[in-house]
């Protein structure tokens, strides 16, 4: 960090509003006065999916491991019989969102299915042929309703707040549900935030001594969600977060944990509540008990309705 | 980073050898030319007991095991009856460098006595009181032999080599098979590393949604020596490190990992061979594969009585 500033022009899609006003009087209130916190402590960790990019109807990562199932039906025709091939292969993606729904409902079956298939994709795969095979997806791949690539789905408010908190010091990471080497080929690029900064959900990893490689094994070492998030928080950072942004129930042990801390913290929670056209059509499947019990836990809501003046970057 | 420089007037404790000159051409050679390296994949790993501190007669770590124990024996005289509890408190530090021997020999059942007895001192501690306590050990702990602060049985030329590839662009990671959370509390003072570029075997950890806390589980997730190195390099930084330096058979994996990779790394191997008075016995004791297989795999060898022109910092 060489300059330390407190401008907030760089937040130019967010409206003037008291949501942008408590952003910008936190940040204020840890560069500078009693309550300043040191640079190297200005953590900040932001969920991925739905909240700094969207994540309806489909997430980039079902859409990767429903191509990669579709080629691998047709390398071995037995498998279209089965599912979650046979719905992949004719183009029906119902039941990868419906695995996810489930999730969120306590029903895990369908999600095992998915993450047994996922393994099997990367099983035995470099932890480099993987990062090739996943940049080669994000430069290729165009998200399947938008019908654009997935660099130009971020949401744009988000990626000006990522700024903003580096410009005030803050270092921020992505800590999500989701794999953590699918989202490192894509997020210097999308949002600034370098491999070592993202935390997600991983698979188990073996050495190779023959090739000096690092390898998939055939398991899923850790789900990124709930109150796991505040584990590979420490494990990976040591620090407790001062700021924390989510958009689902599974984001509220971390938004908790930066803000229940013994210096202040900010809990941001986004909601998807903009029914314009100018962005996702709004939701509030997977967050119902992180909105019912925000004011409680003193969550800042952010209504993509009311508080982000445009919601993808300029063009779309 | 804001300078970029190659100045070696920082590796005042190396002398003039084939060594120094591997370690300042091979610097030169990722900085600028036709093999040069983006900045933020100049990553460098290091190990710590017995690469950037002294290791013996015993680590820092068991020290404060020992005492943890000679405590609890304290509190509940019944222990007192028991290994390893006997031992420490009669002030017999044999059993613990016979478990870490053995470890070494391929035989872990006292290391998981050890192991045991380790996580029952922080079971149920939230991750923030143990730094306090951690901290608080390196306040006023001295070494048993030498007599001083741990922050003073750093070894000086290691430091200096730290602070000339930050200067050069690196960014610097410790890879210990020491306790993650053991060695935070003491990494940015000795060798200006902070909390989040320290890898480390770890607890379990669980959060705690009552108090918002991160505690430790009665279990050791996972223990970071041999293979699990490389391994964890991966998951914590999601790039392969194009400097290594170790000491024993343990940081062979990651020696490797560094220097086959598809672009030139250098691997060092810290070998102590000074029968002088001014640093540690000498010994090859864990080393010896490292040592054998040098020449073959390409290790660049350290050695303390030739290459350093002093070990400790200067007073000592």
């Amino acid at each position: 960090m060489t300059e330390k500033r407190t401008s907030t022009t760089a937040l130019a899609s967010w409206r003037d509003t008291a949501t942008r006003r408590a952003i910008t009087d936190f940040v204020a209130s840890v560069t500078a006065g009693p309550n300043a916190v040191p640079e190297e402590e200005r953590v900040a960790v932001f969920d991925n999916d739905g909240t700094l990019w969207t994540e309806k109807p489909m997430q980039a990562q079902l859409h990767y491991i429903a191509d990669g199932w579709r080629a691998a039906a047709e390398a071995d025709p037995s498998l279209a019989d089965r599912e979650p091939y046979r719905s992949v292969v004719a183009g029906d993606f119902g039941w990868l969102g419906k695995a996810i729904d489930k999730h969120y409902e306590g029903d895990d079956g369908d999600l095992q299915v998915l993450v047994g298939a996922l393994v099997g994709l990367v099983e035995d795969l470099s932890v480099e042929a993987y990062a090739e095979a996943v940049a080669h997806f994000y430069h290729t791949a165009k998200h399947p309703t938008l019908g654009r690539p997935y660099a130009d789905v971020v949401y744009q408010p988000m990626v000006e707040l990522l700024g903003y908190l580096e410009a005030n010091g803050f270092t921020c990471y992505i800590v999500s549900g989701g794999e953590r080497d699918f989202m490192r080929p894509m997020t210097e690029h999308n949002y600034g935030i370098p491999p070592e900064r993202v935390i997600g959900s991983a698979f188990g990893l073996s050495y190779d001594e023959e090739t000096a490689r690092v390898k998939y094994a055939a398991s899923l070492s850790f789900f990124d969600d709930g109150p796991e998030k505040p584990v590979r928080i420490w494990s990976r950072i040591g620090r407790r977060p001062i700021l924390a942004c989510g958009n689902s129930n599974g984001d509220m042990p971390m938004l908790d944990f930066a803000s229940r801390g013994a210096r202040p913290g900010l809990a941001l929670l986004v909601h998807h509540d903009d029914d314009s056209d100018r962005g996702d059509a709004p939701y509030d499947k997977g967050a119902e008990r992180a909105l019912a019990s925000a004011g409680d836990r003193g969550y800042t809501v952010v209504s993509v309705r009311d508080d982000w003046s445009s919601v993808f970057p300029a063009g779309h």
